[in-house]
């Protein structure tokens, strides 16, 4: 199953700024990059590149002098071969099986305080059936208990204040999401993304939950078919994938998401709900 | 139905220090006081006293100067006639009818933060039926999900994070009543109070929510009969009813509160749990 | 020193809603309201007035049925007299000899939790001469050290988070006062009120601190002179003195809100800075 | 200069639980491990090896049946020759040109809200001289102005608490400081480690930050001389390196940490405190 994506970024810049973008899509045996261009104005700028090892995200730096005025422009083609898997199959898997590496999204962040929302989550979660099913259970829960509503929360809302105010968007729903997950022992993590179907269209943030033998994908906001998530890359919470962390004072002067499906006669697969489990 | 009840409190002072005491009990319609002593060591000490209007907390407050020892001894003997009413004639009451003067137990305070807790609430109590019955449920709820265990909360802790971290006190426990009723827009106000059955005998919090014509007593950690609960005031939280606010540098040596039952055969009332509605 | 001073305040009532008002002035040895007029469309519409004994405040309320529209004119003329003093003669008052009816402004609410700030503030500040001073010494601090600017606080906002985040608005600036004020043992309490010079014009929030025999009034905004500031009332914190409280859904169409200075060559006193301790 | 170091940790095991252990030190270029043993009783338990990438942290995993008790002794003899620099010569390194492996230690984390402390770090920092000395300057900051007192922290207090209420423990220092440093951009990152001289003993926490060429050791608590900390890993704050994370039910039976100089006649360095700037 194919898409287009990419993303139009402006930027007017006021002094010496540093930019980390995080906006390429990451290229995995699931999620096959057929294409990609990015181009960015000033054409002279110097990229740093950083892809991390483990969580895969693809980091680059760039440095733009006052005055100048920054143009990003990005598109990919990629080819989604989701890994599907029957939800009644996959269990958890305790903290004394877990593959080491995934110990570390059990710890708490920034924004998921897991250390403080472990009796609520036992209260809530803890008779329910474990695997697969009782992260579905907590995505359930969020959707019925927290209102999606645009411009309620701001870049300090955590997990913590998300849990009592029942508000918030995209990224709220996602920290609410990791953060009853770990703190029912199951290594959950952040996913910034492409999202087919959102609208308006922007960057998109949900999880990733680990069971079974890998990472499968959970979306509290039901707001894009789980098979139309194009993944950028993963962390702890929103701190680590921020598509742009700024250092300088610029003013964004435009910007463009989009993604578009391409249909394709080859791919059985097409953009829509499902109720399997989903792992790119 | 009568109770004899009291304390006995000894410090030592290291400085000059201010004491304000609120542990006498009010003489109300329904809680008759027939007898009470106040003894303070060293007895020529000035005692200056502060009966709050409407609230009807009886401050009194005591200079002790450095190197003292302070021996406070209260007794009363108490008639309690409560007003008992069928919980299911007691409607609430909107804001656009309620006496003025409980307008004020709407707003949130130092401990029952109930602007943040706005949704929660309506999440949780929205569909219950208006009435007593809804703060019985939310009695219920606390009831259910917030453990009682001693010496897991502290003096900064508040309803909002007793919301989330499910576990506390007395006092966090009608905070977080408090916090939901006027997050429903009921009045409700914090209660202290001597509790006949506590054990280990200690001051009791509980709350009061305005309802019908007048202030229902709850207390939803099930810890004491209803009727065996002897007031000594009421405020908008526990900042406002500490059976002492101590300014200066002191240590307490002993803190003894005991209420005993008399029994009595003229009273119909003998100290039980009730589904009555029950005020004082 | 005479203002004329008001506001004018339309809404439009989704549905059936009750507003609980205070924005009337109140009249005080130094504060003679000297003619007043509220207005209220329709006409028709009753109005619950619910003067609090001690605090002042002249709430009134007003029940508005679906579908109308609510028109709020009130404007007054008032003659200021202030009571002026020397800061250098204005001493702390101890806990064990403040009026007792003070003690209160001595305990956390919701906005100022000088219970966490207590330490914060004896670093800052418990080195400061006790006296007007001191309260001075929080101001400037206040001043110095947080941004005033509109729109970075929100009605969550709290004394603990600005001592920290270091902007807000008047209403911050007071709450922030008010904290560190309690925390050194200094009783204090919000004002709500007109301020002449404001820009844009708005009420206007600052604090009173009991010093000496009486409340002085003290501005961390530095935004009007202090004898431009006409009281409408006080409260442990902006929970208690808000303009409108508002049960039910209604849309703001207009806020306007005005004082103007009525030049006069009886008064000796003229809109301006002082470094005189002043009193309302 | 050497030190020989280690601990006795034992614990009974309630129900069947897993220990994640942190708690050898690193081997690396300044911090030459000579010697080390790591006994578990029961002997036949199987030990998960876990050295992550970059921050070189030695984790491993051990299960114990319920009904056992476990014994850890570890004790490891290391040289440190540490790496010295004058701190006159020591710059900042602008987010553009810093290493692309650090831009994560700039972002917020569990304990360290860089992001709502900007604007108080700026205010308190933001005019110090760029360099080593400016950190320097936050670990003054913190050291006059946080009082260490144990007992007065928990496990979920953060550097936005310790911010404002001024009191807590080593591993709150480190927070204090990590989170000022990220918010004035400086990359940094919490030690956990062995400490020479410090009374009781028992495991260490304080920070590093990223100037000129390489990590810089900072110990806001003055507790220990900085040549006397032996690292046992590093992380974005607490959450990472705990010494021992356990999901289970234990108790915590015994737990001696130690650590002794051997004095050496080959080494110039002695345990003692310094004015140059230090790496391990």
């Amino acid at each position: 199953m194919k898409y287009k994506l990419g993303c139009q970024l402006n930027y007017s810049i006021e002094s010496l700024s540093t930019f980390v973008f995080n906006l390429r899509i990451v290229d995995t045996e699931h999620q096959k990059i057929l294409q990609e261009t990015l181009d960015i104005n000033p054409e002279k700028l110097t990229i740093d590149d950083y892809d991390t090892p483990i969580v895969e995200n693809r980091y680059f730096r760039v440095n733009v002098p006052a005055g100048k005025r920054l143009e990003l422009s990005y598109q990919a083609t990629v080819d989604m071969c989701h890994f599907y898997a029957d939800p009644n199959e996959i269990a958890e898997v305790q903290p004394a099986q877990l593959p080491v590496e995934t110990l570390h999204y059990l710890y708490p962040s920034r924004y998921c305080q897991s250390d403080r929302l472990s009796r609520l989550a036992e209260s809530e979660f803890g008779s329910l059936e474990p695997g697969y099913s009782r992260v579905t259970g907590i995505c359930n829960w969020i959707f019925d208990k927290v209102k999606y509503q645009y411009g309620t929360s701001n870049p300090h809302t955590s997990a913590f204040d998300t849990a009592t105010e029942r508000i918030g968007v995209c990224r709220d729903f996602a920290h609410l999401g990791i953060a009853f997950c770990r703190a029912m022992n199951i290594p959950a993590r952040f996913v910034a993304g492409y999202a087919y179907g959102l609208e308006p269209p922007d960057f998109h943030a949900c999880f990733e939950a680990y069971l079974g033998d890998r990472w499968y994908l959970f979306d509290p906001t039901r707001l894009a078919p789980q098979n139309g998530i194009v993944r950028i890359g993963t962390g702890r919470d929103a701190a680590d994938v921020s598509f742009a962390t700024i250092f300088g004072s610029v003013n964004m002067d435009k910007m463009d998401v989009f993604i578009d499906y391409i249909s394709d006669a080859d791919s059985q697969e097409v953009p829509e709900s499902t109720t399997q489990a989903i792992a790119i």
